[in-house]
Order: C-alpha cells, then sequence, then structure tokens
C-alpha cells in the first residue's frame, strides 16, 4: 500500500536533554488511513534503530515493502481501514527528518556539530508533531526495540498523550553488553579513514567501517538457534572449503551481504547518533533511579511483549518493567512468546503477535 | 616462574590439510619442570587464539605474568615437580612459530602468501616437536577454548599420543555464530586500509581494525553477567554524561583498551589465519560426518569442563563431544562449573577447575 508522505518544520525551537535545542527541525512521516473526526483514532508507530517511517510503504532507496507490511495496512492487525497511523523517522536519523547529514544555520551538514541526543529528544519531536496534527490523545503509541524506548519513554514524560502504550521486545535501559555492542559499532565507524571525524558528505561514506557495525548488530538481532537453523555449517555455493578468505560459509556471505546492503540505505554518522542515544536510555535513572516512579501519573494500558529467544532485550527486562508497572498500579499485561528467530522476532512472521497486538489495540 | 625458552625448526616438511607443506618450520616453545627418564610425565599444554607459549613465564613484549600462571608451576595443579609441561607457539601465530609474518624463501613476509591452516595442521606441528623431543606418550594434553579443539584433534588423529586428555571450555565444531563473530573480527582488519592485502610488514600495521576484531571477540569471552557485575551502567571518572562521543560508560572504556592493548602484542594477520582455522573445525566432519568414530581408536581418558556462564561455546557442545565418546567407549569424565566470568572462567580464579584439573592429571 501507499502511504501519505509528508514533512513537517516545526515553528517552535526543540529543547534537548543535553541542554541545547534544535532549530526548525523537520520531520519526515508518513500516514496510513484516515483520521476520524475526533481525532481519537489515531495510533503512532515508533521505528527502530536503523528502521524508518516507511512502515507499509516501498522503501525509496531500497524499493523494499515497508518493514511492517505484515501488521499494518487494511484488514491487518492495526487496521488502517479503522485507525489513522502515523510513523515519523527520528530525529537524528537520516531519511528526510533533522539529523547530522541535514544542513546547520551555515548551509554544510551538522556532521559532529549535531548535538548528541536522547530517546526522550527523539519523542520530544514527536510529541511536537503531535501537537501540530493537533492529535491530543492517541489511541495507541507502538513499538518494538527502540521503538518500545520511545513508546515507554512518551508513556512516562507525556502520559495524557496515549491511551495504550504497546512495547514489543524492548527495555527501559541499556545493559552493559548492549552498550558493548554499540561501543563496537561507533570504534568501527570511526576506525574508517573515510569517517574522517564526521566530515565525508560530499566525499567517500565510511561504508567500510559501517557494514563492519552493521554486521556486529546483526549477530545480536538473531538467536544462536536461528543461525543455526538458517546456516549452521554450510558451505556458500560450493563443494568443500576453499582454503583462502573468501566467504565459504552461508554465515559469512550472509553477513556481508547484510553490511553492505546497510551502507546503501543509512548516514554512518547517524548511526553514531542513535546508538548513543539508546546507550543514554535508563528510564528508571531519569525518574529519581526508580523505574515505578516514571509511571506514577498514568491512566493509559500497558502491554508488553518478549521473545524467549531474543538475547538482546530479553524477557527478563520486559518482566523488569512490568514489576514497575504494577508498583506503579498501572494496568498492564505482558506475554513471552515463543520464537526462534531472536530480537527480530518482532519484524518476523510470528502469527501469535499479530493475535496480541490486534487484541491489544481494539 | 621462568619457563626454558627454545625453538625448533623441523626437519621434514609439515603438510598441510590444505594440500601444501611448510617447510623449514620452527616452532618456539616454553617448558616447565624436569622430563623424567623414561619420558612419562610430560604435559603438553595448547593455547588459545590469542594465546602463547608463556603460559609461567612473563610475557616478553607485555612483561604480563603468564596466561596460566594460576594452574602451573610448582606444587599448582599442574605441579612442575611432578611434571614435563610444554606449550608450544602454534603455526600460525606471531611469537616465534613460523606464520603469515615469518620470512618465506623468499625472504620477505608470507603474508597473506602464508597457506589457510587447520586445527589438525597445529597438532601436526606440536606432533612433529613431541618426536623431535622423543616423547612418545604424554601423560595427558590439555587445553582451554582452541587448546581444547587441539587436545581433541590430537586424542582422534594421534590417539597412542596422550593418556589424558583434558579439555576445558570447547567444541568439536565452530557453529554459525562462533563463525559470525570471527567473520567479524576478519572484516574489521580488512576493512582497515592499512591492512593493504596483508602487506604492512614494515609499514602501519592495520591496528585500528585489529582492535576492534578484538573488541568484538572479547565481548563474546565475558558472559551479561559478568559485563553488568563489573561495569553495569557505571560512568568512567565523571559523574554525568558527557552528551558526547568520549568513552562515558566503564564498559566502553575496558573495550577501547583491551582492542588497543591487544595490537601491541599480536599480528593482524596471525589473528585471520587462526580465526579461520578455527572456523574451519569441525571433527565430526573429519571422520565420516560421525562425531564417535573420530574417537573409535582411543584408550586414553578424557575430562571435559565447561561452565555454565560460557556462551560462546556452551555447556551442550561439551555435552555433545561427551555423548561421542560415549557411543565410542571412551573413558570420559564431564564437569559442568558454575562461575560468572563467562567464556574467560577457564583464565580466570575458578577454585573448582583448580581441584578437576589436579584430581584428572594425577
Amino acid at each position: 500500500m501507499a502511504g501519505a508522505s509528508r514533512t513537517l518544520t516545526l515553528a517552535q525551537a526543540l529543547p534537548l536533554d543535553g541542554g541545547g535545542e534544535l532549530v526548525d527541525a523537520t520531520l519526515a512521516y508518513e500516514t496510513y488511513g484516515e483520521l476520524n473526526e475526533d481525532r481519537s483514532n489515531a495510533i503512532l508507530l515508533c521505528h527502530a534503530l536503523t528502521g524508518d517511517q516507511y512502515v507499509a510503504s516501498e522503501h525509496p532507496v531500497t524499493g523494499k515493502p515497508g518493514w511492517w507490511e505484515r501488521m499494518v495496512g487494511a484488514g491487518k492487525p492495526i487496521d488502517t481501514d479503522r485507525y489513522h497511523v502515523i510513523c515519523a523517522n527520528v530525529i537524528g536519523s537520516c531519511m528526510g527528518s533533522i539529523g547530522p547529514a541535514s544542513a546547520a544555520s551555515d548551509g554544510k551538514p551538522y556532521a559532529m556539530r549535531f548535538p548528541v541526543i536522547t530517546i526522550r529528544d527523539m519523542v520530544r519531536g514527536l510529541v511536537a508533531l503531535l501537537d501540530a496534527l493537533e492529535i491530543e490523545t492517541l489511541h495507541a503509541v507502538v513499538g518494538g526495540s527502540m521503538g518500545g524506548m520511545q513508546a515507554l519513554s512518551l508513556a512516562a514524560n507525556w502520559p495524557e498523550r496515549a491511551a495504550r502504550v504497546l512495547v514489543i521486545a524492548s527495555t527501559s535501559r541499556h545493559s552493559a553488553q548492549n552498550i558493548a555492542f554499540h561501543e563496537l559499532g561507533r570504534q568501527a565507524v570511526m576506525a574508517d579513514p573515510r569517517w574522517n571525524q564526521g566530515d565525508y558528505y560530499g566525499g567517500e561514506a565510511p561504508d567500510s567501517g559501517l557494514a563492519v557495525a552493521r554486521m556486529a548488530a546483526h549477530i545480536t538481532y538473531l538467536s544462536e538457534e536461528a543461525l543455526t537453523e538458517k546456516f549452521g555449517r554450510n558451505l556458500q555455493d560450493r563443494d568443500a572449503k576453499s582454503f583462502g578468505f573468501d566467504a565459504d560459509f552461508q554465515v559469512e556471505s550472509y553477513l556481508r551481504y547484510q553490511g553492505t546492503g546497510f551502507t546503501q540505505r543509512f548516514d554512518a554518522n547517524s548511526y553514531l547518533y542513535i546508538t548513543r542515544a539508546m546507550d543514554y536510555f535508563d528510564l528508571a535513572e531519569e525518574h529519581g533511579g526508580k523505574l515505578a516512579n516514571a509511571f506514577a501519573g498514568t491512566d493509559a494500558r500497558f502491554c508488553l511483549v518478549s521473545f524467549d529467544s531474543d538475547w538482546l532485550y530479553p524477557t527478563s527486562e520486559s518482566r523488569h518493567v512490568v514489576r514497575a508497572l504494577n508498583a506503579a498500579g498501572a494496568a498492564v499485561s505482558f506475554v513471552e512468546l515463543s520464537a526462534p528467530h531472536g530480537h527480530d522476532s518482532f519484524l518476523l512472521d510470528v502469527p501469535a503477535l499479530d493475535r496480541v497486538v490486534k487484541g491489544f489495540i481494539e
């Protein structure tokens, strides 16, 4: 299906957790389905680290279908015949919203002059968009992975803005291991001489470093079982080992493909900024060190979903959020789904997730 | 303690699984304790990927103590008052044994002209060393991680050469996830322009790429719990986040330190060759696809040890080997130890491991 592609430049400066502000911040977003008369049927979808607003529209760079076509559309679990679905590219990203590749006031790209942002800053941008669209209260805010962090941040900091909060395969804080994998990716980007302290726009981009970063991240998105099931020790287009350094194994070939494919559609500096925002995310710390405090003011209904094979944000992280919501007296349901794909399960064919999503937002 | 540092240049060419051979192959090794008259008290220790022969001697580059000082020495679990301990740098490595940095027949470093080797090739080199030392049967062969692969390979291919086989935190084959992490490291090295297709000797080495590879590997050596326990989300030498790209978090600082420290002592091409050998390792495949076949001819006693927090080579991999040994009718004991450190537990303070090692080799 085709979404409506729109951009909005915020009239007000966007204040940031780091102390600065973004002026003339543009947000690029897609919408699907009609907003009803009393503006009560809007669902905000929040995208993941390397996601974008093309939820159910063809990606303008890759030509691939939207990343959640299976979930969003007419008659689908998030039914665009009933709901007005909005998804905006987060600030710091590179698909039309303001980010390191955008022109600063001097007309040159921000590059590393772009301020370090937080998940709450991203959500502040989304709330400004809702203000501009005159949507007071969302029917639901929905997100997986980093999208789930945004949904939690919206619920905690703007509790009146969403009636339902659906958080899939996510966490309320980045663990030491989560930070370690992201730091590895950032160091891979920065080790590429073409990165050039972030000033590569108009020249060659640090694609080699960014591809390595993507490979590292990709390993964390799949379970060990999924890798074994999908590739095992199978060789790629050959009958025997080459005794060389080609991609002998299918898993090597797959990772190289994931790495190089990613560089076509993503900006290396955006990768640095967004991973940094995720590493900084600690919802409890923002609220006096107690996660339950984050949800003290909420009347929203929550639903948390985890996957048993997700080792990036394992079920224990979702349970941690659920316990805090319980302590805050919030209405919350929780389900751990069994799926073999690891963290990426939220994007893949897991019929049980479809049912949970459909049931919760109705 | 000080070991005796020796080198041996093999008189015979060393045939390789890939089809070629290595001529004039030098092996650098350390010995500790006296060989007894009937040459029956020798223990061969096999080192891990980035290990070396300096088991219980000061490292000549870093000045640090040997990597298994806690296990090897007078009165220690591997008691050098009783046993003659031998540890040789594996072929392909860079601490004195033949490897990519060694001079080829034209006097220039092999670099990527070095043949791709296997774990069995490494062991073939070790067996040639035992031949030269006139050690017919080892009291024991002992190894952790890649050292355990060598111990298994020796037991499978030269079953008469060791009476006891101790395999710690290891596996009989590299999984898709294991290969994926190694491929990530290789791609990080190769993405560094200083790598220059392997021809960097005499110039600047690809330290940036190698540091990233080491960071990736290091994450896999520690458990999620160990990282959380050790670092959590603690900040490094600061009270608040910097809103920049410095190492704000202790875990970032630690990883950067591990990455850059590693490049002082290790050759990037050796890292490529040794990881490749590990990825190629599949002991069952070498023996008609059935792991039990690998152990058909053995009279040795085996002991397998795993750690419950090791997600690189989890307990299930050790159990897989134990079942094959059972099927082959071999004498085998197995223990899963509880230790919080992850894969690196075999190098760290785990008193239960000391007891297992001491008990098994007596």
